[in-house]
């Protein structure tokens, strides 16, 4: 007990605060801190044991087994149950341009970004999206059939580039008959294929049932394929479609010119914009008409921004209970426990940040499902936007609400005085350094120790394996948690700009947890998480963005702590130093952000002057056509993952070992 | 000198401040309104007079004038000097079509105005500008010259639909020499023109030298021309080149996809945008670098604040000036003067208001300098930022500084405190409501008599004619100053939004400013300004975005006249007013804005293809050609208006008496 509470503890960032508050500001950070690199130590040494139980294989390795269909052996040695550091080895000497082949953009945590986001588009194999246009607010008419609508359109105004559409459905039903469907599918048809050659899977292939280029699987699938459409086709008829479809061209820069020109004279009408990658798209969001955006970005916008402060009630609430005296008013049966100085100590010290910690592992759902209700087309774009969403609650309740700390909501007015802000953050900020030095070692290292443990995936895993005994199941190898994990990083970046002027003690912690952190997120993008689609490093500008705000933040400090310090030389040298930081982020916000949203002409043109030149054109209009399948979302690749072990393994596994 | 100084001060909108601050708030007022009053009558009674005599034609017909190339007559007769109404008769009966051809988007200051802007887009004849985009920061190439790195570039990319370009060049010699051979032309060629049809002068050629259909004319026309283009080729290899340039395409489309794509993949080079109208190219920004312009956009704005606090400080001096004392220790001959009291009460009461004026005409030619500096392309463009400039200007000082009247500079810290706001604006505005019905009595009644008197052209075109003896000018037909004018209108509909709900006595003078205002502008966009470019109603955004701003600070005083009144329900009321202002702003936004900034495909490829098919398209890109002579400013349309009087005289002017 008293040890799962400690590993719940030292996920808590506000655990520290509350020990502060209620035993004094030096006693239990050193206690905390004590307890803490022991847990790091431990969880570090568990996962190198761990990582080589063959039990454990797909919570530690879920990527490699899916992409390299490796066939394990269980050899007993000795060496299994010896804590090693062969880990960190290999997730150091890995390349940046395996990391970016494995992960994708937002996963190289790099200088060039913006030249290797150009290498990625021009090097990267034909992409179906960048063929495709997403048409949304399509009128409706009495006349003729939405299908007919879109083709004259676009046959009218795009006739030389307009290829084939794709029309939409109402998500629900049709996604239920569809997965109906494949479970049937799959009961009847045991596909049993020998070798899969890796390289003839272009990655237009990833989402599960749209193709697979192998031969004996081939046939059971175009057969699949055909009854697929036929059954699409016939059911066209009945479902209902929603005024949104995929349109395919020619080629890619007839594609972009589509998306960026503005279609008729009302702009809420025939509104279109580049497509996401198939599996990128999210499905459920497609229906939902383009009028409605605008009011739900408004809305989830209100929202969020009266959840960052209804949050301000549970922490009030548990900074209240942490008083001895009112935790026996509100439980009057701690007065009949022995020993109760030590109990409710202990309770007064663990209870309340089990309650916060409840709330805060609220956050990441609550963030995603606003930003479900937001509207995105794209599961990377609804990723980004809750990235963001978790982002700013964080800053503001893990940063300002502390530095703010006592009671928060009766500090709010520091806001509505704008001037006196630096002088209130520098006098602020020192006073927490302790504090935030603590919280780098409780949530910074102890949560990389716990990420590379995945404490929750082990203990799910275990739970399947020998109490429900279940088989391995290896769908579930989930995709990277940008919206949880970039805020993280991105906060400690914060508070490392912000506590260095005055706390520079700081920075040695916080160089520990980075490297720590390069080491953990690495090993985990190697051998964990599979990236399911690509998003092309749209994660780079937020990250741009905040460390640039973190720079000012840090600037406006210093100006504060020079205010206060009658140093008006270096008040006034600061100034410019906050100028120059602003042009710097327009700049790059000029020079850099462009390419981050849209595609070059010049690129698109010669790739489809490539492609045609070498024929594949033909080709990628073929594939064109059965991309984007609306199918539920990409855990069900399994074609690719439904190999007998018997037959599988492949070179690249054999020349290198798992572990 | 008394009536000098009246004229002065009725135009001067810190009089009244001054006046009320050292006279009480009641006594000058009223002797202020009773001034104006009276000047207003007078000069409209003196307009009605002085319009109809014909030495000062050019002064209230420079457009009609210019336009309609009339041969006016000299009948002396009585009823010249009679005051007469007709011309508010005409101004009211004129229909917006009219006004529309006449004046140009901007001109109707209309509810369905987005329809008309469509209509005016489809509807509008061959505009060079819609096949040409204007290209920046081109890379230098050293291998190749200029002209050809542009004809390979689009060759290679966007072959089937480039026509042609032309560079240009840095501006200053070029131009000096472009004139002074205009003028060594002007002197030489004597050109006769019968009659010129009006009908088939599209707007296409409203720009000088750039080609007139007329057959006479043709020929020296042309010849010029030809001349012209071999003097341009020849400089060609001389003069300095800017790295930018028109391209033209043959067709809308093809421009309008070009502007709109990202060319390559560095987003600073090849930049792209769709080119201004032939005669609203400002010319002499074209050389500025692309990578110039955010800093000068940053710059300028700064610049802008800056300035907008700084004229505080004349208003604090000019406000100190009026206390009595202070003006004796600063003019100490005042103690020499007699009938002492009069003379000082008299100056204490002027003297600032013509310091102030001095200040408050310096406004305009700043904040369009400021805008010249910032970088646009375009005439238009460059009034539109003004406008915007001289609308924050006149909003912060006319409006905010006398709301927050008494010593300015310490008043400022309420908006360091947001949440204050409505409540000390509910008590500020009621308390300056008499303030600024007198405001609309002096600035806007005034104002109004003032423009349709043209006082100011008026004494310069006598001062030409019978001092310095010079001929009328006929070239010298002003465009509507939009950047004063808009802003005037703007301020008095916040001032009316603002004090409605506790002074609703200001609502009649307001109906009395807008009505005059309504037939003023008519009457002047009729007769006295020209208009040489279409901006498309580009204004309409700034005047929405000030009405909805007007709007909402009258429902954050509301706010806070509820809460000083202790009416809780009613505040509770206000605010979902104020939300759903917002969201009517947004939804406005969304549905309106885009076609203010884009083209839309669909009505670009009707176009082309009705010209394709009645095969106008060959003459349209002849014209092309020869569309963007860079030359200066279309002051210079010397060949429409340089007829000979005895054989003027058109069809349209004979049955339209012009007075």
């Amino acid at each position: 007990m008293y040890a799962f509470d400690t590993i719940a503890i030292t996920l808590s960032p506000t655990f520290v605060v509350i020990g502060v508050d209620s035993c004094g500001p030096t006693a239990r950070p050193s206690y905390a801190t004590g307890i803490n690199i022991g847990f790091c130590a431990l969880f570090l040494s568990l996962y190198s044991i761990l990582r080589k139980q063959p039990s454990n294989l797909y919570v530690y390795f879920g990527r490699r087994l899916e992409k390299e269909n490796s066939r394990y052996q269980d050899p007993f040695t000795l060496e299994r149950f010896v804590p090693s550091a062969g880990w960190i080895v290999k997730a150091w000497e890995v390349t940046e341009d395996e990391i970016l082949s494995i992960g994708g953009l937002d996963a190289v945590e790099y200088k060039n970004i913006s030249q290797m986001k150009l290498a990625h588009v021009t090097g990267s194999p034909p992409n179906p999206s960048h063929f495709t246009i997403l048409v949304r607010a399509i009128p409706k008419s009495t006349e003729e059939s939405l299908t007919d609508t879109i083709r004259n359109f676009f046959t009218n105004y795009h006739g030389s580039s307009y290829l084939s559409h794709q029309i939409i459905s109402r998500t629900g039903k049709f996604q239920k008959f569809m997965s109906n469907a494949k479970k049937v599918y799959k009961k009847f048809v045991r596909i049993r294929v020998t070798a899969l050659d890796n390289k003839c899977r272009p990655s237009l292939y990833r989402c599960g049932l749209c193709g697979v280029v192998s031969n004996s699987f081939q046939f059971y699938h175009s057969d699949y394929n055909g009854k697929r459409t036929d059954l699409q086709h016939s059911d066209t008829r009945k479902r209902k479609e929603c005024s949104a479809a995929f349109v395919f061209f020619k080629t890619r820069y007839a594609a972009v010119v589509a998306s960026k020109v503005l279609q008729t004279s009302n702009p809420m009408q025939w509104v279109t914009g580049i497509a996401p990658e198939p599996c990128d798209v999210y499905w459920p969001n497609l229906w939902i008409p383009f009028g409605q955006l605008w009011i739900r970005r408004l809305a989830t916008l209100l929202a969020t921004i009266v959840f960052m402060f209804l949050f301000l009630i549970p922490v009030t609430f548990v900074q209240g209970l942490t008083q001895l005296d009112q935790l026996q008013q509100k439980f009057p049966f701690l007065n009949r426990i022995p020993n109760k100085a030590f109990v409710i100590q202990f309770v007064s010290g663990y209870l309340p940040s089990v309650i916060l910690q409840v709330f805060l592992y609220s956050v990441p759902p609550m963030m995603m499902m606003f930003s479900t209700v937001e509207g995105p087309i794209s599961r990377s774009g609804r990723k980004r936007s809750a990235c963001c969403k978790i982002l700013y609650f964080t800053i503001w309740n893990v940063f300002f609400v502390n530095v703010l700390s006592g009671s928060i909501i009766s500090q709010l007015h520091i806001f509505s005085r704008p001037k006196d802000i630096p002088v209130h953050l520098a006098k602020a900020v020192p006073r927490q350094a302790t504090f935030f030095i603590t919280y780098v070692l409780t949530l910074g290292w102890a949560s990389l120790s716990s990420e590379v443990l995945q404490t929750f995936s082990l203990s799910y895993n275990w739970m399947r394996k020998y109490i429900f005994r279940l088989k391995d199941d290896p769908n579930a190898v989930p995709s990277f948690p940008y919206h949880t994990e970039v805020p993280k990083v991105l906060l400690f970046g914060l508070i490392g700009f912000t506590c260095s002027i005055l706390a520079p003690l700081i920075v040695p912690f916080l160089l520990v947890y980075f490297f720590l952190g390069y080491l953990v997120y690495r090993n985990q993008i190697l051998n964990v998480y599979s990236s399911y689609y690509e998003s092309g490093g749209r994660m780079w500008p937020i990250v741009h963005n905040t460390t640039v705000f973190s720079l000012l933040l840090m600037q406006i400090i210093a100006l504060g702590v020079f205010g206060t310090k009658d140093a008006p030389v270096a008040s006034g040298f600061t100034i410019p130093l906050l100028i120059f930081t602003l042009l710097f982020s327009e700049y790059c916000r000029h020079h850099f952000n462009p390419i981050f949203k849209n595609f070059s002409a010049q690129d698109f043109i010669e790739m489809d002057r490539e492609d045609e030149q070498t024929g594949r054109m033909k080709d990628i209009h073929m594939q064109l056509l059965t991309a984007y399948c609306q199918l539920p979302p990409p855990t069900t690749n399994t074609e690719e993952t439904y190999y007998d072990d018997s037959v599988a393994g492949d070179a690249h596994n054999q020349e290198q070992p798992i572990f």
